[in-house]
């Protein structure tokens, strides 16, 4: 696989690494994005994305979703590149200071320095305890959807009682050739329009919804072939499947970051505040990833600590230019 | 005069002294603002209101104006108390601890902690050189429109040719009995529409505008009675004024802070950022006004270190209290 070259790598899509390109990019320096997540936004798109947030100076409260939009709309200029999906687990050092840096799929990036905005660690699935699940992990075993069309014409069982079971639910009703969703409560978690439809695509026979039941035992040769569905009473059953798709939700884990050689603190990285480095020069980090005398972790602490990374990864990348601080008013922004 | 008490007194109510309000806000600390201006914003107000900043996150951009609108708004709730068109001009430690910090029209404020936000400093008028002018502040010569209503029915002379002499012109023009504008070249710097405003204002006879001209003495007994307008060609003439009102832009001066004891570094107040206090306890200074390593000018880096001050001042405003971060997205805002 071919290597991805950029100037800066940046580790975490959530808010403060989606604005760490921004603060690159006002600096020219181009940046490469990589999130465990599919999309974009961190916790809040995890989370909390239909929650209002008050405390984004200038804005008097702001909906969770719409923040990480309008993120996203002030780096397009900007054009960074964004690996979703991906759970960064290296992190090499070259010999001339550059790095390399290698996620769960393969992919590498090349860079000059890398911003590590990784949060509480990156968004891993709860998995359920079914004996053999990990066995067919990539065989008809997936925790998130990340490309629907992959389900196109398939059959698939889903679990879970919250909104991404429900919203997953109602995508691919449409794009499956059967699917049933397995709920282990009789009544969801989440929002009531999303339970609604669910229940009124059962009556109309689109999906088949199993309530107060739970899968037990996955079965397959190769890949996955059939889930046994255990209802609380009554007997259990065979359901042929082509997918399983467990959605109970992510929990982030530091994972891999702590094995990068980084200074650690309470499961945070220790950094500097004159420009949030961490101990491997080169290396930042930023967001609620950090910790320092006085931490607070808040998105606006998170903003003010990409700006202060960016002014020193300039020296890396631009080693001979010297930084002036340039005021967007009078400046402006040019595109990358 | 009686004294105002609050918890935290705000020398400053440009962006970040008003971001501060906030963050004081949410941990139950009422604040009280000052500033020389008559108005709140800063240089956003008085150098750019219309320009647009780019690097606000979460606003790919926003005019000046619009961001110290938002910021009004978003503090709001915690009801500040304001004293606008005063200068800070004395800052005292009690025994025990507390403050009080008096204003140079003699208003004074008792709070248990300082927050300096004052940018580059007070902003005060650029004062034409005309012999005796200072003889007469007070007594005829304003450099700031502070209360229009004093003007009513009265002889105004105002000079300059940017964008605030013809906005109070043109503002004025209605409350005073007689006014001339007095400008020294023959085109404004000013907004385009508002100079043809004061065209039209002076073609119909409703002002006196005198171009190409300079306000050289100023007279009077008591108060101001008459200027003395020198035109570049022809014969200075008399002009009977009971104010005269030059406005030529406002330069910002750290006038009086620099005799507080607080440790300065290129007329910038030194902190530490674990809290950006000073050198004396219970004094911070937040925004354009300090200085540390890798500071950079820019709002939201103040923004941050307003969120910072405020969980340090709570120490000392709720001493037996436990500083506890609490989300805005899961507590809400309770009102003050
Ligand atoms: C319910 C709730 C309410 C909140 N309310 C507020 C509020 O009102 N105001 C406020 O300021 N803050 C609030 N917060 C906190 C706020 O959400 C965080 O401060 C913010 O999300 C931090 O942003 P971040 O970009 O540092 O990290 P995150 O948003 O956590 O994003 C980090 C990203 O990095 C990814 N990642 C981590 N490690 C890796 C890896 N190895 N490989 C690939 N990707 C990785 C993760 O998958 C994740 O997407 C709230 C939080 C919660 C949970
Ligand atoms: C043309 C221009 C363009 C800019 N563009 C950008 C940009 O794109 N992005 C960005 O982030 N920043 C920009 N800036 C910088 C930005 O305006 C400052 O960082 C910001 O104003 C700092 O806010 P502040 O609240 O610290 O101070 P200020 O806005 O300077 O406000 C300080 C206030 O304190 C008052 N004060 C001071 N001393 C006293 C006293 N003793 N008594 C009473 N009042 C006092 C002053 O009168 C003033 O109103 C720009 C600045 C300029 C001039």
């Amino acid at each position: 696989m071919s290597v991805i070259q950029t100037d800066i790598c940046v580790i975490g899509a959530g808010p403060v690494g989606l604005f760490a390109v921004f603060e690159a990019g006002l600096l020219k320096m181009r940046c490469h994005v990589v999130d465990a997540l599919p999309a974009v936004g961190g916790q809040l798109t995890e989370i909390y994305p239909k929650k209002p947030i008050y405390d984004i100076p200038g804005f008097p409260h702001i909906l969770a979703g719409d923040l990480v939009k309008n993120l996203e709309q002030q780096i397009a200029p900007f054009h960074p590149g964004f690996t979703l999906g991906e759970r960064v687990d290296e992190l090499q050092r070259q010999e001339d200071g550059s790095f390399i840096v290698s996620t769960s799929e393969g992919t590498r990036i090349a860079c000059k320095a890398v911003a590590i905005a990784g949060g509480l660690g990156s968004f891993e699935p709860r998995k359920p305890v079914i004996p053999q699940l990990e066995a067919f992990e990539g065989r008809g075993i997936d925790y998130m959807v990340k490309d629907p069309e992959k389900y196109r014409g398939k059959r698939l069982v889903l679990a879970g009682g919250g909104d991404s079971a429900l919203d997953w639910t109602i995508f691919l009703a449409e794009v499956a050739s059967e699917l049933s969703l397995v709920h282990r409560g009789s009544s969801f978690r989440g929002a009531p329009e999303s339970a609604d439809k669910v229940a009124s695509l059962a009556a109309e026979g689109k999906i088949n919804l199993v309530l107060n039941a739970n899968v037990v035992e996955v079965h397959g040769r190769e890949a996955l072939e059939a889930v046994i569905v255990q209802p609380d009473k009554g007997e259990s059953q065979a359901q042929a499947a082509d997918y399983f798709i467990p959605l109970f939700g992510l929990v982030p884990k530091l994972g891999p970051i702590d094995q990068w050689g980084l200074e650690l603190e309470k499961n945070a990285l220790v950094v500097n505040t004159f420009d949030y480095s961490t101990n491997i020069p080169g290396v930042y980090a930023i967001g609620d990833i950090n910790t320092y005398p006085g931490k607070l972790k808040l998105i606006l602490c998170g903003f003010h600590e990409a700006a202060l990374m960016a002014q020193s990864a300039y020296k890396l990348v631009y080693p001979d230019k010297k930084f002036t601080l340039k005021y967007t008013t009078v400046n402006g922004i040019q595109e990358l």
